[in-house]
């Protein structure tokens, strides 16, 4: 069976959230010695994540957060100002601990799995690091595709799998989080070929471009969608065409994730361009997911458009690695822990509006 | 010597922040392992605490939230859906754990600091709440001023004292919180008379009024501040002639803090009042506040912009008790552990832009 055919199996198990239980979760939510709704987007999460749950008392602990890492050949454009050897030394700092998702994992009391999906250095020897590599980088997508179909299906399968894995260890509440030289590109391309966007308006600073940079940087991704005929291509060939390894190994972990009615939540530009492949690759996966933050990338509000979907927080950051993702699955946390922890009107002996 | 003396000599001993390490620190975070300024607000908020505590690894544990009650006489117009009775009701329901606040707070890691600086209802027997209450409960403003001059000095007093007292205790970030029925409207109140604005700008829901609720109570407002030609007070004047003593106590929580050199978290509408109030009596407070969140409730905005600050979160939230703050609290520990906790390119390894 090819991978391909392996993962049209996978996305035919996923099945819309049932929702019959959301009348339940608000009716509790109102009980709450709080005036009704008074805590807006909190109360929004822990309703979503009660009805997934079918419970009136929502919990997302133990919380994982998914790392892929994946080198990116359109580099040779000069799309980055960093060089990609960066993909592999931050490899190395994350299994170290020295990365900003390292603090802010910790913070939120999520567990960081590291996932070698397509890093072009070596990074074999590092502890802590599932090795999963598909293959070292993508080709140069501005000439041809950056990676075979099977191989972006193989790539999704690894996320999927480590989804899956995670909801077996009891893991209820994953994030997403990438790192890859060059995959700002990649997401920008995607985003474009997915939504019919003019590259120009997706292409963003990334790592630090400056304005003529981005403008490049634009240029490089129409030619790539002209080389590859993108436009016209099914969601895994877009995805073959001008994604990423480490951006189709996270577009799995959102559609392992709906396989097993856990939620997931994107990070910024780039794992949101990942959830964006596996909605169209599997449009029910968007009953499960949950935006974190918008980011700072100008492309971000085409794919938040495109997922219907609205961030729970603005914080003007563009690093992504999970770290908008972990800030929000700390407040997801607290609205659950808001939901199931708080006294009723009745239990409290506290008086009613009106009353 | 009078509560307006004493208070007077704890202003004239507030001094501004001293900014010049301010450099050193964004030295420090443009060398960690990560796009510069990349992870935006987060880097902005971490730059500003250590920028306080004068180092490169800046903390902000412990924490703590000063959660203070009062009433109002204005209740007795009909401008809020909750009987008074609920203040006392709900401090109980603090006090044993039941409310929003109490789940938000354990989540952020933060203790919470019950006071009593006005309630109507008796909360004497209540353990666990700093018991003083100045006056039970404040006048009906809309007939003459809420509180004399003096109270509304002690009850500014009982704050500081609260705030300086945590200090001595070694905490390092105090959020502030109220519950207090009818207090939207002294809030609005407080914000038309220091901001001139018209009371319909800054009339809100509060616990949930319908429109001709909100209209009546900014009615309710334009008499207050006629009946005590409160746009001609000076801020203590304000403060007591349409302020309320939660209010009151809070502008003395903020002050306090400034005068130990502690950063200090405003919360929605009424703690964003309070922080005004503290600013107009002592405008060095400004240096040591933080605002959290942008609460749900128009008037909020105002206060905002006359503080000259913009919040971390945008939740839509308008619970009040502290639940922004303790949310935005838990990302100001996130950012100081991702500033104290980080790699730098050089001691990771990781080659930086354009190398």
């Amino acid at each position: 069976m090819t991978f391909e055919q392996r993962l049209r199996d996978v996305i035919a198990g996923v099945t819309a959230p049932d929702t019959s239980f959301e009348e339940s979760a608000w009716e509790r939510l109102d009980s709450l010695t709080k005036p009704p709704r008074s805590l807006g987007k909190l109360e929004a999460i822990a309703a979503r994540i009660a009805t997934l749950q079918r419970t009136e008392q929502p919990s997302v602990t133990p919380m994982a957060i998914v790392l892929m890492a994946g080198d990116h050949g359109v580099t040779a454009q000069g799309v980055s100002p960093y060089p990609s050897e960066v993909t592999a030394q931050m490899v190395a700092n994350f299994a170290a601990g020295g990365a900003a998702i390292n603090q802010l994992a910790r913070h939120a009391g999520a567990r960081l799995v590291l996932v070698d999906v397509g890093v072009a250095g070596d990074v074999s020897g590092i502890d802590g690091v599932v090795h999963a590599n598909v293959r070292p980088g993508t080709a140069d997508f501005s000439a041809g595709p950056a990676m075979a179909r099977e191989e972006a299906a193989e790539a999704v399968l690894v996320g999927v799998r480590v989804a899956q894995e995670l909801a077996e260890d009891g893991v209820r509440l994953v994030g997403t989080g990438e790192m890859g030289i060059g995959n700002s590109t990649a997401a920008a391309a995607l985003t474009a070929a997915y939504c019919a966007a003019d590259p120009a308006s997706v292409a963003g600073a990334g790592t630090g471009l400056d304005r003529a940079g981005v403008e490049h940087k634009a240029r490089v991704i129409a030619r790539a969608l002209e080389v590859n005929g993108a436009r016209d291509l099914d969601a895994l060939g877009v995805l073959a065409a001008v994604g990423g390894l480490e951006i189709a190994g996270l577009a799995g972990v959102f559609i392992g994730c709906a396989t097993r009615g856990l939620p997931v939540v994107s990070d910024g530009f780039i794992a949101g361009a990942a959830a964006l492949a596996a909605v169209r690759l599997c449009p029910a996966v968007s009953g499960y997911l949950f935006p974190s933050h918008r980011s700072a990338e100008p492309g971000h509000d085409t794919v938040l458009a495109a997922l219907d979907l609205t961030p729970v927080l603005d914080l003007d950051m563009r690093l992504g690695e999970g770290t908008g993702a972990a800030l929000a699955m700390d407040i997801m946390a607290a609205a659950c822990e808001v939901m199931s922890g708080m006294a009723t009107f009745a239990s409290a002996g506290v008086s009613g509006s009106g009353e």
